[in-house]
């Protein structure tokens, strides 16, 4: 039987959408891999009342209770209130967090306050977590078999707790159930169409495997997941139904899990020896960086250049000035003078270009906001592609961004089949 | 007295954390907007009992439950049936649904399917709210005085449905208090600091205005909160309050609400008639996003180079072979350099340049990971600094970048002193 857990965040801050609860995520997915189920995320405000009855309801759901937010040295923060008084317990001085507290700030060389000193009062009734990174302890409490465990919300921090002081502790004390998860990424074919070809593969999983179709603008992605006693043989089952997805829906697989498309392009390019440069205008670097955040791009990443003015098209890419006067900077034309410019100029192998109309302002009846144009270039190859898309800034640039990574791994799978 | 909501959102790939919750941060934002209060955001699972749970004591606690997730044509969706055994109805066949979806399917040239049919399927004792970007319809439900409203997951489609349908209806609705928030962004004073230094001011506070600290790795944000019946003498309060901080942390006032970083540095180059470009090694494109992300950018951005390769950090920034060969590419000189060669060919006033080492891979005993130089520099005056961060490439990406922004706020402000 698998320990279920609940996620409390505390801050209104989350409930007026001021941040976005990245802390949640990141603790579901740590859980997860700990094989622990998480069977709820509950966000409430700074409020002793609104507090205790989460708690209340939270401790009678699950066997482990996560609580983030509310530890902060100033006033709003109410959290290690509320703890006392549903434990029954009060503040005590911690000498050992005021050490370490006193210890930041010494080697910091900034002067320790009241409220840092306050800092270092935790509920009796606690066993405090070390918290490396800042001055607000972790706790860990018991009542009735449930463990209540309280964290800092500065995510960092959380994390350090977290992967030192909570994960290890739950993983020892807990003899759960295994789970398995593995997501299969997918381009090229709508949800529905994905579905109706999987029909008949979904009517054959066994009753402890579930399937999930998770859809995205960019991609759709097949979760499964396997719940039993013995991990291993887990894996191996999700596998196999994996190998079985094959020569139902193989050509558009891209990756499992966490994968990118950036990372599947590059492993094109790795196994070709072959490297890429980018030609950046309405992207204006996005596109650089979802290539960077790979690790190991160096390998096969020569750079970039955002030329978001149209005289640095022409200084940095030799795009003519004849292009830019006939068809202006957001063009077939342009994009392609922009991918050889780029190839060449930064002796890469394959090259992307965009160049478009973001929004909100620049957009004109002939090529309104959301007009972009996105050529893919390769040794003998190349795609020059016009989109239309919506009149958000934001979502413009990472479709842009997402889409040429996808012209791109299109392009190196078709000089490949000329091998 | 104000409208209290409540968000659910369902789906077993927000539990585990495969997803991060934005469309409950956007909902946050607008309805807090719209003068109603948020006051949980809960997620649960694609399971039957528990949305029917989730949804009974909710009802119980806000006058408006607002509902995201399950709605697509796959089979794991199921909160449609959730929702009319909540409501004791059952589905119907909604014929300008379907219409609504045949008209998008014959648009797009992809053949309808048996799936995509299901999804006219609504409950019967729902009002349906149309889908202008999918194929899953909102719903309008109203029991004993609560209003209950269900959409699809997929972001934006749930933000058009929310826009156009939602939000037009919950104002006419409510005849609600009023609420007004304000937040500042400040820089340079940590949050204890801070605190201490306006501890005297926050106890004059009225009661009907709060204040929150919310501090993150770069900045702490201070939020105030009004609440009351006259919006337009709640935004004067909130101001006034905000002027009486002048005084006290005037200087590291950066900005307001959503201002960014880059904003700042923007606004004051177009003060000054001056432009900006970047050369990034480190930082990979991120920093060039930050600043494009700013509507507006091209009047003071000329644009960056990514030179992720070192020979290019020579072919494109003028960085001197000898330079790198004597300090390495993470080094003082080397930093310099590329900032005066960027600023120099790509015709700018003002230029950063990073330089660093983000791993996970390619640190020394020397240079560790997490080991950065930002150089920038303007018409008179350079900074060129080092920082240690820590070992998570994306923190490092996104720390540097932040923090070469606040180099280039900092220089500006010092250039602005000379004239």
């Amino acid at each position: 039987m698998q320990v279920k857990a609940e996620i409390i965040t505390i801050g209104d801050e989350i409930l007026i959408g001021q941040i976005v609860n990245t802390n949640a995520a990141w603790m579901g997915q740590q859980l997860t891999l700990a094989g622990v189920e998480v069977v709820r995320h509950t966000s409430i405000g700074d409020r002793h009342g609104e507090i205790l009855e989460a708690l209340a309801t939270a401790v009678a759901r699950a066997g482990v209770v996560l609580i983030t937010g509310g530890l902060g040295p100033t006033r709003d923060d109410i959290t290690k209130k509320a703890l006392c008084d549903f434990f029954g317990t009060e503040l005590l001085f911690h000498q050992p967090t005021f050490d370490q507290i006193s210890e930041r700030f010494l080697k910091r060389g900034i002067p320790m306050n009241r409220l840092n000193r306050d800092q270092a009062q935790v509920p009796a009734a606690c066993t405090v977590l070390t918290n490396p990174l800042g001055t607000a302890p972790g706790m860990w409490f018991e009542k009735e078999g449930v463990i209540i465990i309280s964290m800092p919300g500065v995510p960092f921090e959380m994390e350090a707790i977290m992967t030192q002081e909570v994960l290890p502790r739950l993983t020892a004390q807990n003899n759960t159930g295994a789970i398995w998860h593995r997501t299969v990424l997918t381009q090229g074919i709508p949800e529905s169409v994905l579905a109706e070809k999987l029909e008949a593969w979904e009517t054959t999983l066994p009753s402890h495997i579930s399937l999930a179709y998770l859809p995205s603008p960019m991609a759709v992605r097949l979760r499964l997941t396997a719940r039993g006693n013995d991990r291993e043989r887990l894996r191996k089952e999700v596998n196999d139904q994996i190998e079985a997805l094959q020569p139902l829906i193989g050509e558009s697989i891209f990756g499992f899990d966490d994968d990118t498309l950036a990372l599947a392009a590059g492993r094109l390019l790795l196994a070709r020896g072959d490297t890429l440069a980018v030609a950046e205008s309405c992207t204006g670097g996005y596109l650089s960086h979802l290539i960077t955040q790979t690790p190991g791009c160096s390998a096969w990443y020569r750079g970039g250049v955002t030329a978001y003015a149209n005289d640095l098209k022409t200084a940095l890419l030799g795009v003519t000035p004849a292009t830019l006067g006939q068809f202006g900077a957001v063009s077939h034309d342009t994009a392609l003078e922009m991918a050889t410019g780029v190839k060449n100029n930064l002796k890469a192998d394959f090259a992307i270009a965009t160049t478009g109309i973001a929004g909100p302002d620049g957009g004109s009846p002939e090529k309104p906001v959301g007009t972009v144009w996105i050529a893919v270039t390769g040794p003998t190859k190349f795609f020059c592609e016009k989109y239309v898309f919506g009149n958000d800034r934001e979502r413009n640039i990472l479709r842009t961004s997402q889409t040429a990574l996808q012209l791109l791994r299109h392009l190196i799978l078709e000089e490949d089949k000329r091998v």
